[in-house]
């Protein structure tokens, strides 16, 4: 069974958008078992939409759209499902009050009638309650397939899909199993890799499909397997991994779970009862944000000092200035204490430190662009090492944080 | 005239991989002039590539392809493009001899088959340099339409969009101007908006289009307008916004260039010569990691002191304990302490300083989750204000740091 993703909007056409929502809804629907045939992103424009939902209709058994539910203009979909169902508007009181009470508690101006406005739905629509806004979901049935029309603001999105929308379809149909299991190796490209495992791959069966995912300086390998036996797939997904391994081992440096690096660091720490500051200078919180956008972060995570001046590592994290000057303000040294500092501040076990030149320009030292320094503190002492991240500023940045993570996992994993 | 854009491959569709690289193609042919009327993305599936073409002819007179141009087996997108003209694949050797040159410049293993296989073309392209990658782009044309397949490594397909594609489509076609300017606004609500601007937006010309962007305490409004005489669109588009001025000026904070509010305000401390720091409680850092994000933030960015536990508070930043168990945790006191203590520390002339419950849960506080305080310190004293920030743990993140941003700014163009 397919479904097809159509968003809507000219943001997302002229680029001033990326859309996100598509690649969370595809990853949402696989975890249930049902398959992406496309995804159509189409202008605000009537015409074009009826001709997405038109084409959908014939590709896949479940259309979802995002986006055109606003107050305003230039929101077209609610209008255009009418048409392309013969429908008409009528209003739902749930979704009247619902609205007033979100005025009532967020907004101090009064409702306007636009507003009400949000609580018309075509009267063969089943309302999905849309908790974080005012524009509800909509569930339209035809013959046996079924059209989702949700908001475009993500997390309102989100919090339909999760509550709604993929509760309504595993009630309503029943779906195989999709597993996906990807393999991080890091050290050699893609057609090597592909030499080394030529008859692996033309022997998986047939409902396993292999994908590399080439990136500067590593490729992931994707198994995908679709099956009505939820055992059977999994048992011969990880047969094929087990023999991958006894091929190219030396190149596999782990999975890509649902869990990111940084979820699976915070839940070791709490498991251990440890926890952890960072210092920052050239990631400028970035690492802090990381881990404090997880929910429940407050049990491992204590805080950060960012220093990305020279004067506020001197002031606020209490480097020496002589230290400093001797080894540069990008050095091991400075990394070092910057690490053992923030963690003395902040009372931790771990912490991490990072400083470097994130370019363009040269900075406050004389190191090349693209060179960092990383320092973890464990309870065992502090790790370091330099490193040269590149010549592109968010590169260096986003290149910095994970290098840490990866060192911090494998001193917690240690220790 | 029209473009349209296919992406191509799985990990796309099962939300492996955002696809960012339709929404940089946009915004590159927007600026020569050329409107995206839909972005598809399909499977690795030969037959769903030859249908997604087809259409794409139908709708669009300039094809941009990306993806499947790999050595793997997986990369299936040449081969479909042969069978889609009905041609078969020859050897370019100027794509040979780069593809050698790249391998003995960068990888210490032999050249394979495989990677010789990058030199083999249709025979009906033009050959398009990839100057950072194996895979060349190509560009077929068919009657006054034209294809281009590029490969899916976002610097690889920016390269080539900048240095072979944009140059050569400027060179074929002639195209009409394309101006999309984007209104900044903090502090109203879309639906607010559209009534205030209502008259106005009835008596837009018809080549100008309005569009409302909400999120999180922000609504950016565009206007896009299309023509083929460069002056007339820029002027009318201009008297436009200075009529938009007149009716919600109050609420305009600036434009959307490519800057973003903190752009803005780090321009307006860099020219004041002042700087600032932040005390970052519920936003963990967030705040930080947008200032350090673009480059030349360490002439008016000194850094920050992200205090997310309690202890932090009294350890680092110097909260009186007294303060915290009188007013609790998250109170206009604690704010206002946060933001006095780390302009202090770190010696600046502004300070931003945000605690509150981002949730799920009550954490350190009592209060309500999406309970926001926030202060901002000054040179002339210290400002604060409590705020609801809704019960989604992003949202209360990012509308606290939007939120903190409009105030600040205000601040520093009344100093």
């Amino acid at each position: 069974m397919f479904a097809e993703i159509i968003t809507i909007g000219d943001e997302i056409l002229i680029g001033q958008v990326v859309d996100t929502n598509s690649a969370y809804i595809g990853k949402a629907l696989n975890s249930i078992g049902v398959s992406v045939y496309q995804i159509t992103s189409v202008q605000d424009d009537k015409e074009h939409i009826l001709k997405s939902l038109k084409e959908a209709e014939e590709n896949a058994d479940i259309i979802i759209l995002t986006g055109g539910l606003g107050p305003t203009k230039d929101d077209i979909t609610k209008h255009t499902i009418c048409e392309y169902f013969d429908d008409t508007l009528i209003q739902n009181d749930d979704i009247l009050t619902h609205v007033e009470a979100l005025f009532k508690k967020y907004i101090s101006t009064p409702i306007m009638e636009v507003n009400r406005k949000q609580a018309m739905v075509p009267s063969k629509a089943k309302v999905l309650m849309n908790q974080n806004g005012t524009a509800p979901g909509m569930w339209i049935e035809k013959e046996n397939k079924v059209f989702i029309s949700m908001p475009g603001v993500p997390y309102e999105m989100k919090g339909l899909m999760e509550y709604e929308v993929l509760p309504k379809l595993q009630k309503k149909y029943k779906f195989p199993f999709i597993l996906h299991r990807t393999i991080l190796t890091y050290g050699a490209g893609e057609s090597i890799i592909a030499d080394r495992v030529e008859d692996w791959e033309n022997n998986l069966p047939h409902f396993i499909k292999l994908a590399y995912l080439p990136s500067l300086g590593k490729v992931r390998l994707r198994l995908s397997a679709k099956g009505d036996n939820k055992k059977i797939i999994k048992d011969e997904v990880e047969r094929q991994v087990s023999l991958l391994h006894e091929l190219i081992g030396d190149i596999i440096i782990g999975y890509e779970e649902e869990n990111s690096i940084e979820v699976t660091i915070g839940k070791l720490l709490e498991e251990k009862r440890q926890t952890i500051a960072t210092a920052e200078s050239c990631t400028g919180g970035k690492i802090a944000e990381q881990f404090t956008a997880n929910a429940g972060a407050s049990v491992y995570f204590k805080g950060s000092i960012v220093s990305y001046a020279t004067e506020a590592k001197i002031d606020v994290l209490k480097i020496p200035e002589d230290v400093i000057k001797k080894h540069s303000v990008v050095s091991i040294e400075v990394a070092e204490a910057m690490a053992n500092n923030v963690k003395q501040l902040f009372k931790t076990d771990y912490a991490i430190a990072t400083t470097g030149n994130a370019g363009p320009t040269k900075g406050d030292s004389d190191v090349e662009v693209g060179t960092v320094c990383i320092a973890i503190a464990t309870p065992n002492g502090v790790v370091s090492d330099v490193y040269n991240m590149g010549n592109h500023r968010t590169k260096v940045i986003n290149k910095t944080m994970n290098k840490s993570f990866e060192i911090l996992l494998k001193e917690i994993l240690k220790n």
